[in-house]
C-alpha cells in the first residue's frame, strides 16, 4: 500500500479531513527516508492542532507548510522553504488536496453570487495552477533523479514524480444530469470541471519531463464537505486512493479516476 | 434559416467577429417584429463602428447595449435597460459570445500568470453565468408567452426561450491530447471547461422553465481571436450556426454542438 510510495511529498490542505488522513497514513505507512511537507492556510491556529500531533508522533518525518492556495505570495514562500530543505531528491509527489466549496449554501443559482464563483476557481483551481507551475523544477528534479527501473517498468509513477489533483465525481460533465439535483452547487462544479481540464493540460505538458499529472475523486466521503451521511469513513478512502495511487503508471497519465482506480468520464 | 428565429434576442460581444456578424445575419433574416440586443463594453468607441452602422442599416431592429462581462453592475444596468424595453414577450433567445483569451501571449504554463486565469475566468465564465441569472425572468417570461406549439411540438426551442454558450473544440477535456500541443492556453481552456459544466448545469436547471441551454463550438473562424489561418469565413459559420440552432429541440439541451450540429465530447 503506501508502503509502495515514498520519497518527498508535498499535501495541500492537510489540517483535516481527506488531507490530515492523507499525512497521517503517508507518515505510518512509508519508510523512514520519507518526507512530507504538510501544507495548511494557518499552521499555528487552533484548526492546525491535529496535523501538529501528527508531526509529534512521527519525528522528522512532517514539515508543516504555511500554504494559502489564494494567496501567491504563500505559494512562492512555500516553495523557496521546500526548496532549501528537499535537497537532490526533488519532489517526487505533490497531491494538491485543498479545495473550498460555499460553506452556507447549497449553491442554488439564485444564491450564488459573483465573489463565490471568482473566490472558489481562485482556490479550487488557480491555486492548483500555479503550485504545480512553481513546484515544476522539483518535480522534474525528481523524475531525472529517480531510475525507471524502480517503477515496475514504466516512465512514470507515484514514486518517480507525480502531480494528484483531487477532483470529485460532481466534476464529471457528462454525468451532471444524474447528479445536479442533489448537488447544484455552480462555483464547485465549475471549478472542478476547470481543474480536470488543467489536469488533462499538465499531463500533455509534463509527459516530457516523465511527470505524470492525473486527478483523483475521494468518494463520497465523511468530511465536512462531505457530511455526516456519506458512505465513506477518511480512513477507507485514504486507504484505497494511496493504494491506488501506488500503482499508476504511464497509461493513467491525464485521466479521471475514483478511488478505487475507476476511470469516470469527463 | 435565421428566419425561423424571431422574437427578442441579445448577443454579448457584438461588435466585430462572430459576435457582429450574428448580429448582422439576424437582423438580415428575420421578421420586422423581432428585435436585437446587441451588447458590447464600448458603444461610442471606434471598435463598435461596424456595429453602430447596422443599427443604422436596419432602423428599429437593433439596440446596442453598453455591457461589460467582467462588470456586474454592468450586466445589472443591461437588465434594467431591455426590461423597459422589452415588453410582454420576455427574452427568446440569449447568445453568451463574448469571451476573451490571452491576446499576447501563447498560453504557455510559464508565461500564465495568476491574473490571466483569474481575468479570463470572470469573462468567459462568470459572466455568462451572471447573465444567465440575471435575465432568467426575462427568458422565463418568453417561455411563459410563446406557444409551444409554434415550436415542431417541441417544448424547447431558440425561437422560443433559449440560451446558447459560445464554447470551442478545445474546451473538450477529452480531446485535450489532440489538440493542446497547438493552442495549449491554459486559461482559455480551463474557463471553456467550466463554461461548459455551467452550461449542463443550467440546462438541467432551467428544463423546469422550459428554456433550452446549450452550448456550441462555431469552428476554427478567421476573427482577431481565431487569426488568418483559420478555415471558415464569420459568414459561413454564423449561417451555418443559425441555420442549426433554429432546428434545436428538446434532445438538445446541455450539449456541446459544432456549427454543423454535431455532438463534441466533454
Amino acid at each position: 500500500m503506501s508502503e509502495l510510495l515514498e520519497g518527498n511529498m508535498l499535501v495541500t490542505g492537510s489540517n483535516r479531513g481527506i488531507g490530515l488522513e492523507l499525512v497521517q497514513q503517508l507518515a505510518e505507512g512509508t519508510a523512514e527516508e520519507t518526507h512530507i511537507y504538510a501544507g495548511c492556510r494557518a499552521p499555528e491556529g487552533a484548526g492546525a492542532e491535529a496535523l501538529r500531533d501528527l508531526k509529534t508522533k512521527y519525528p522528522g518525518k512532517i514539515t508543516i507548510l504555511k500554504l494559502d492556495m489564494s494567496d501567491e505570495d504563500s505559494i512562492s514562500a512555500a516553495v523557496q522553504v521546500v526548496n532549501k530543505q528537499i535537497g537532490a531528491g526533488g519532489l517526487n509527489l505533490l497531491i494538491n488536496n485543498a479545495a473550498i466549496n460555499q460553506p452556507a449554501k447549497p449553491g442554488l443559482l439564485a444564491a450564488t453570487e459573483k465573489k463565490d464563483m471568482m473566490e472558489v476557481y481562485e482556490t479550487n483551481v488557480v491555486g492548483p495552477f500555479l503550485i504545480a507551475k512553481m513546484f515544476l523544477p522539483l518535480l522534474k528534479r525528481a523524475a531525472e533523479m529517480s531510475s525507471p527501473e524502480n517503477d515496475m517498468g514504466d516512465k512514470m509513477s507515484c514514486r518517480r514524480s507525480a502531480i494528484i489533483n483531487m477532483s470529485t465525481a460532481i466534476s464529471s460533465i457528462h454525468k451532471c444530469p444524474e447528479t445536479f439535483a442533489h448537488a447544484q452547487m455552480y462555483p464547485y462544479r465549475a471549478s472542478k470541471a476547470a481543474l480536470n481540464m488543467v489536469t488533462r493540460c499538465q499531463s500533455e505538458d509534463f509527459k516530457k519531463h516523465n511527470i505524470l499529472v492525473t486527478a483523483i475523486h475521494p468518494g463520497w466521503v465523511r468530511t465536512e464537505m462531505g457530511g455526516k451521511e456519506a458512505v465513506l469513513s477518511t480512513k477507507e478512502s485514504v486507504h484505497s486512493m494511496l493504494a491506488m495511487m501506488s500503482s499508476l503508471g504511464n497509461k493513467d497519465g491525464g485521466l479521471l479516476l475514483d478511488w478505487q482506480g475507476n476511470a469516470i468520464p469527463w
